[in-house]
């Protein structure tokens, strides 16, 4: 429990109305979309890098846990209180401080919905491509803190090759700027792409230089509907060996598809195993000649059907198939144990088959979709843990997947990050001299280890 | 000095020919650049990371300073031990290790010169964008450590953006590996872009895990004459208004072109007080599209000639003209003080009005050319070291430019780095405090201060 009197120096410097104690308000903010639940000593909401800065200097001096969040939409604990503390909640610091349509940058704070900048740069002509599909509620913070990805990141890169310059408190409560407004920055270290991904781990950050680009011309969607997921595997192979970036390259595998047939606003028959969405954007002359190119590749891989988009409205129902997916996946099972490799793209069809093998050698269905474009598969263990011995026959599957995952040169999370989640796997991935620099790292910036502890590595002790 | 029985333990790690401690061979092993010069106690050339582990481990233990060198291409000092010490050469390390067209990732060591990567890669249809000016005999490592731009970097990006991975000896020795073969990856902090731009003070890179591009196909120079350099710089700052990003939109101002008017290739006539050379890329039918966009938008600006290139001999002879440009500075004056100072690009005929009056203020000789697309400008100050109080003069007209572009939000280095060359100005763009946070991590990777000390920090106390 925190002190009485420590509570009262946070309303002295947010405001009575911004702090919260209560077990409900506690309970809210104990969540993210992990279903995991940890209560926070309390809540706190901030409006500004001064009160932030404030507020963590307090934490600081006391030991007591922090961390920022804003959707808490994060799929690994990012935002998870797992040692109490403070949640700090940064959803009101929402302004999109400036679009820069001269310099293609915008400035932001962290409690900016993606998907709303991404509206308003839009309506300038411009364009921010990272695309997670939690896009429309969760934040600009949450997106620079994991490094989101999305199906886009394909063609157009993650969160990190968009951050220019950062705003952040540090674990002193120092408010320190990095990077800047330029493309171009090579004044001492890069802290901007450190702070990128390191899950509030290492500062706060209170304010974002985003780099835009301009809004692509015109785009092309196309549906393809594939006898074998084998075949769907190996298009993707072929098309980046074809030389051709498409801006995505999505995949749903059998399981998948079964999920969604019902509710699908694409009829999807029985003998359809996989789904690739593939969109191309650009100058229209050029996604036209692309998507001719794209097709003449995949045409002997075993194609049932293919749709192609030619309105907005149909790329959109096109689009919906896939956005159907996540709601769908309990219908298989209540228990979802949702995991995010990656393996360079042409080791899809053995990631796939390993997966089928897992599937069966554990008789749990895996039900597989994602970014196949660049190796990002979604892997969804799909079970029922009120059944007796569940959680440790997942634990295993999951080890085998990871397993597999780095044994083909890939990573065991693309987009998701480490949180509490995938903490016992770190070293499957990462030997140990590397991780103690991880951790030299975090000692350097928050020796006192408050700025959400318990995250990514297994103890704080170098 | 270095004891006799250090230098043979470095004998017996690469072998006796690879060990120089001759007077001869120390000075060729003195120099960069930047023309500076400090001898090196010993040269030494590895052969394999674990020659270089070793090596390293002697220097730790002896805390005797040791840097790594490619080329020794670099403008700020990099490579001078300006400690003495143990100069390590990478140019025997030179191997490209894997092309993988399915991937489109490369992986090499860092002695390999960046345009023969580029060149091998070509011939496979894909493609490695960064290009600074020496990539015909600069390295891959030391384009790593500096994190080199050049002028396709204005639509590609620079060194960082194309680093997956990287293989790195640390101070003590240890071989760690960081990042991996995939575009996603948030597996712990990320290390490979903290290595990239770090200057060789917190590691020594032995392997490179690079991304690559499908090679576009076709691209369109154009070289284009001002009356002005404002309506040169106004051109700039309007095509990227217009949401356009060609590949280059490299400039030189009117003193440029006075050292190179008699040997230009292109006619340049008197009343030519500013070129443009503009290049796009891609597919055909765009890049026409994309050349014509620009002369509309340019047109209104002053324009006295337009030369498009229609071959590739054509378009070579447009890039012979920005190549005579660095070797005719000195027909100016003797001395060069070469600076890469960047401004958000609409700032740039702003910065450029400014560079003009410090000219005449101190009536100094400043020619200025470089990647206008990106704001980054290649600033010389071109005068006679012989004539007395000069050296003053040329640091205080330094001085205020350096200001001048962190006035208008920009940057005193968009690609050579601090090195020694800009170590007085650090804290005029990062501040003292994340200044700091920059130290720390230096003390944590390499706490004997071994790795190029006396680089980009004036001091090594935190």
């Amino acid at each position: 429990m925190i002190e009485k009197k420590i509570i009262k120096s946070l309303r002295d410097i947010v405001g009575k109305d911004s702090v919260y104690t209560e077990n409900s308000d506690r309970i809210t903010h104990s969540y993210d979309a992990t279903q995991k639940s940890y209560l926070p000593d309390v809540v706190v909401y901030a409006k500004s890098a001064e009160q932030v800065s404030e507020i963590v200097k307090i934490a600081n001096s006391h030991s007591i846990p922090i961390l920022a969040r804003g959707a808490g939409s994060g799929f690994t604990g990012g935002t998870l209180p797992v040692q109490g503390g403070i949640v700090l909640v940064l959803t009101q610091m929402n302004r999109i401080l400036c679009i820069d349509t001269d310099n293609l940058i915008a400035v932001v704070e962290p409690g900016v919905v993606t998907s709303e900048l991404q509206r308003e740069v839009e309506k300038l002509g411009l364009f921010y491509p990272p695309d997670p599909a939690s896009k429309d509620f969760c934040t600009l913070g949450g997106n620079v803190a994991e490094c989101a990805g999305g199906p886009r990141c394909v063609k157009y890169g993650v969160t990190k090759d968009y951050i220019l310059g950062l705003r952040v408190v540090t674990a002193s409560g120092e408010i320190i700027r990095t990077g800047g407004r330029t493309l171009k920055n090579v004044v001492g270290y890069d802290l901007t792409k450190l702070f990128v991904g390191s899950e509030g781990t290492l500062g706060i950050v209170t304010e974002i230089v985003l780099k835009l680009l301009p809004k692509p011309e015109a785009k092309k969607t196309m549906l393809v509907q594939f006898e074998t997921i084998d075949g769907a595997a190996r298009a993707v192979a072929d098309i980046v060996r074809a030389k051709i970036v498409p801006t995505t390259l999505e995949f749903l595998d059998a399981a998948t598809i079964g999920c969604i047939r019902d509710i699908s606003p694409v009829p999807l028959p029985d003998e359809c195993k996989a789904v690739l969405i593939i969109e191309v954007d650009g100058d229209r002359e050029v996604i036209e000649k692309q998507a001719a190119r794209i097709m003449d590749i995949i045409q002997p891989l075993g194609i049932l059907d293919t749709r192609i988009a030619s309105t907005t409205e149909e790329s959109e129902e096109i689009w919906d198939v896939r956005r159907k997916v996540s709601p769908s996946l309990r219908k298989v099972n209540p228990d979802k144990f949702n995991e995010d490799i990656v393996v360079p793209r042409s080791k899809i069809p053995e990631m796939i088959s390993t997966l089928e093998g897992l599937s069966e050698k554990y008789g749990l269905p895996i039900v597989n979709f994602g970014h196949a474009g660049d190796g990002n598969i979604h892997v969804n263990v799909m079970v029922d843990l009120a059944e007796v011995g569940m959680q440790e026959k997942v634990d295993k599957v999951m080890e085998e997947i990871f397993h597999s995952a780095v044994a083909l040169e890939g990573s065991i999370s693309g987009e998701h990050g480490i949180g509490i989640s995938k903490m016992d796997y770190l070293g499957m991935e990462v030997d140990n001299a590397t991780v103690g620099y991880m951790r030299r790292i975090k000692s350097a910036f928050d020796p006192n280890n408050i700025l959400n502890p318990g995250k990514i590595f297994q103890s704080t002790e170098p």
